[in-house]
């Protein structure tokens, strides 16, 4: 299959490389010359613009930080939506507002192209593996073509429902555990002062009420889950600055419906002291300690 | 095995219900006069005071309110430790500040008793069914003498360390669920307000890092599991006014040692608002009321 | 003086006929035609675009809803820029980011104009009695030029630094004035709660350390300052919606700073709860209903 | 006037000292003999025990630092309700809770004795100089019979209401300080972080919505106000872990009558994170520390 791939950073890049692999013809787009230039080693095709890539494809998928990047690789004058063809199924993977993904999607539709939303979960590791979650928007019909292309990159392809819905399960996911890390660092913080065993303490966690994925397999407490960030000084993992940008999504997602979401604030509130303190670029489950008195 | 219960409420005396059944001689206590009354016609005697209670047994088991219960009676001129025999084991099974138990242990110490803390979780739906965790404080030696008659009111007995841990884990783990509860509350409030079936937000929290015991076995919103306060109403379960109590602890506790414990502190105000409402007997859960549009 | 008035709703239109008492000539640009045909009526002319008001003008005043207005009235192509001729000051009060500002502001300073931002607060009724507070970001020769024009419709005309700095006053004063009346509606209910008399509660308060405009002169108990939104019903005055717009501001430009701002968000999220209870347009004051029992 | 006054410590004793200058014949009463020989210097009479202190004077005073010294204070064998004549007129300057003193006043009141509450503000400088703020909870007689004593200590004598009105005055003030100090903290670092000068920014709030104590007499931005501690690294003033006791106070009222304070509750958590960084011994306008990059 021709599949245009727009988008190549930590993300995208792994995830072409394994639609290469699965012998599909890439047609690639992206600013950064070097990356191209690898992964045309392996076989894939650069075009000179977002247009060009679609023109040339019979489905199309971006990968990009952010909606701003989405607004212009899709609108702009040399955009997907310039070279695209009528029918051509079309998929952004980009962890943005639903707003940008509903208004891509209008204007997608005027020019009768179907677009989905299809952000991921699972990070760079995940998609070096093939091993994403792709939480997926859109029609029934298009969800349909996309499914096995989407397979080839990640083990659990979920439809969500109409477009924008990807985003959105994303989005509430994602605030839903940037509370919960707090909630199991102020927790196992808590019980440390107290004086009980911190391993004990989170075995009753994880067999109990409390029981959660920050507790049970990504424990903010160092030397409680031997493969998480917290048991090798907070690197690796999923950055503070990433949950930021989600926690960011969310708390205005929810301001433009009326929607309070408190903790979800408070959270933010707190990777974002985290984030002034320089500690930023570490695992986010190292908010740990920001409740531990300094050595 | 003679035993002494003191404290029969909605959580002592169906435990107290399970020791008789298993064929246990007690010695009971309680100001209130019917459930005495009803406990003595399935075998039970009724005792003049802690003290006697106390004095007539082999092991002492105390359910009461709070702190304030404790103290008095254990401490008064006729309370448990004016009674009791050198020697023998004593639990107390309340739900209390770690402070209190300690005090309580180091009273009873010196005159040769060694105290147990060991609060429940299960609510009063565990007690009957004899289903209860424990999570239990005190010396090795105490908790292997009271495993087996613990084991005859819960299913899971967890030696949590020394004296006051039971305390901790339970205040601990209480806290986290408080924080989750609302946390759930928010991120399935904001999914149904952007537009996703609660339904699908749910299976995907619920497969991925949001993961909780909040949202997979307690949902807050109607409909998501069957089994669940929400689905009937927020009725039965486990009542915020409770979860304000143990809330109220954990705050405390951590005031004490000088640890922040910030969406602690929130999710106690956000449960407070909404036992000033009014709506205080209902299930915790019903939290979410407060993140939806008033019908 | 020959000047352009771009934007006549609620604010603008007051503003522009202030202008037009004074004595001076305006160009008049608004969607709404009725408005137009009022001020014409007070010898104002209507232009057909803002690039025409602009280009027949010796000053530009703007006064827009948000961002998104500010962006298209100055720079889409029949916009202020595309008319606006070389050396003419130019004046923006709207409410908005400062980033927008600066970035509206590097656009005309490439055509040679100087562009300041003049947010202001007093309201509608100080804007229909000239009492308004302009905080003005631009050059010292700017605000020189601007400050006998906005002193014919205000009182106070402060000079807060470069372009954006008015902004930045304007939102800052309202971050804190937001948090300031939800302390104040915390510390009266808890009074009340308690059993102290309010209005004597108000009086310590007003001459002790809690001291503060929303105590002292807005404050949100009824009865306690007759001149307040409070004691007729949180009517009129600076609307919930008005400071939701404020504290998102606030917040938005803390993120882009990786500056934390915990009790400015948790703020916005009540107003955003009373916001969604549907009282968003009640005065920011009744805030102060949350913390009472409902009747 | 034979005055007993117990409690000598950093409050007690300069405010003993103003009592003995003023003419007053002193009976004494402190677990700390160095300063009973330093107050008998200055004509002071040491008693035994707070039981023959009240017993030998026509007025008690008490300034302890907890509830719980009050309770023994008052209530132990050899404590002022086991000495003090009947119609001897009582009043506790301690900062406590509410529910303690009308404990007191009730046991006092059994024997024939008037119990006033009437915590202080203005810290030692205030004790020292004669120039506190006395808030007073008692009935009209006993605040008539108090003010002229209390005025030779203090300069502003306030009459709050019923017993216990001292402290809810003295609590309700201290939340709203707690939460204004961060929000004037939150307000100028963003501020700063953004790019107004700290010094314009303090202006414009002082003379706008924002003016509060914390900001204009208080500000916590070193530089703003030179007889501020942020002025003087933070030292002197109203040390944090005064702030925490007070917000411990309110915090613990506000939940026994069942009154939400959302801000006062993070405001709280917020100091107490900066006294497990080990900062606890600043003034509390250190909190602002909490917003700026570490250097």
């Amino acid at each position: 299959m021709r599949i245009a791939f727009i988008g190549l950073g930590n993300m995208g890049a792994p995830m072409a490389r394994n639609l290469i692999k699965a012998g599909h013809q890439l047609n690639l787009f992206d600013l950064n010359k070097s990356v191209l230039a690898e992964l045309a080693e392996l076989g894939g095709q650069i075009s000179a613009s977002p247009k060009d890539a679609a023109n040339a494809s019979e489905l199309v998928i971006t990968m990009l930080p952010a909606a701003a990047h989405v607004r212009s690789v899709y609108l702009n004058d040399d955009g997907v939506l310039a070279g695209v063809r009528a029918g051509t199924p079309v998929v952004d993977c980009s962890t943005i507002d639903p707003q940008t993904v509903r208004a891509v999607h209008a204007a997608a539709a005027k020019q009768g192209v179907d677009l989905a939303d299809a952000p991921v979960s699972g990070g760079t590791g995940g998609a070096a593996a093939g091993t994403l979650t792709f939480m997926v928007g859109g029609s029934d019909a298009l969800f349909a073509t996309l499914q096995p292309v989407l397979a080839q990159m990640g083990r659990n392809i979920v439809h969500c429902g109409e477009v924008g819905t990807g985003q959105i399960a994303k989005i509430c996911n994602n605030l839903l555990l940037g509370i919960s890390m707090v909630g199991v660092s102020e927790a196992m913080a808590l019980g440390n002062a107290l004086g009980i065993d911190t391993q004990v303490l989170a075995g009753i966690i994880n067999s109990s009420t409390g029981r959660c994925w920050s507790s049970d397999t990504y424990n903010p407490w160092p030397g409680i889950i031997d493969t998480a960030p917290a048991s090798r000084g907070y690197t690796g993992g999923f950055g503070a600055e990433l949950m930021l940008k989600d926690l960011g999504l969310a708390t205005e997602a929810a301001r433009q419906v009326h929607q309070p979401v408190i903790l979800g604030a408070v959270a933010q509130q707190l990777y974002q002291a985290m984030s002034l303190r320089g500690d930023g670029g570490k695992d986010f489950s190292a908010i740990v300690e920001s409740y531990r008195k300094p050595e």
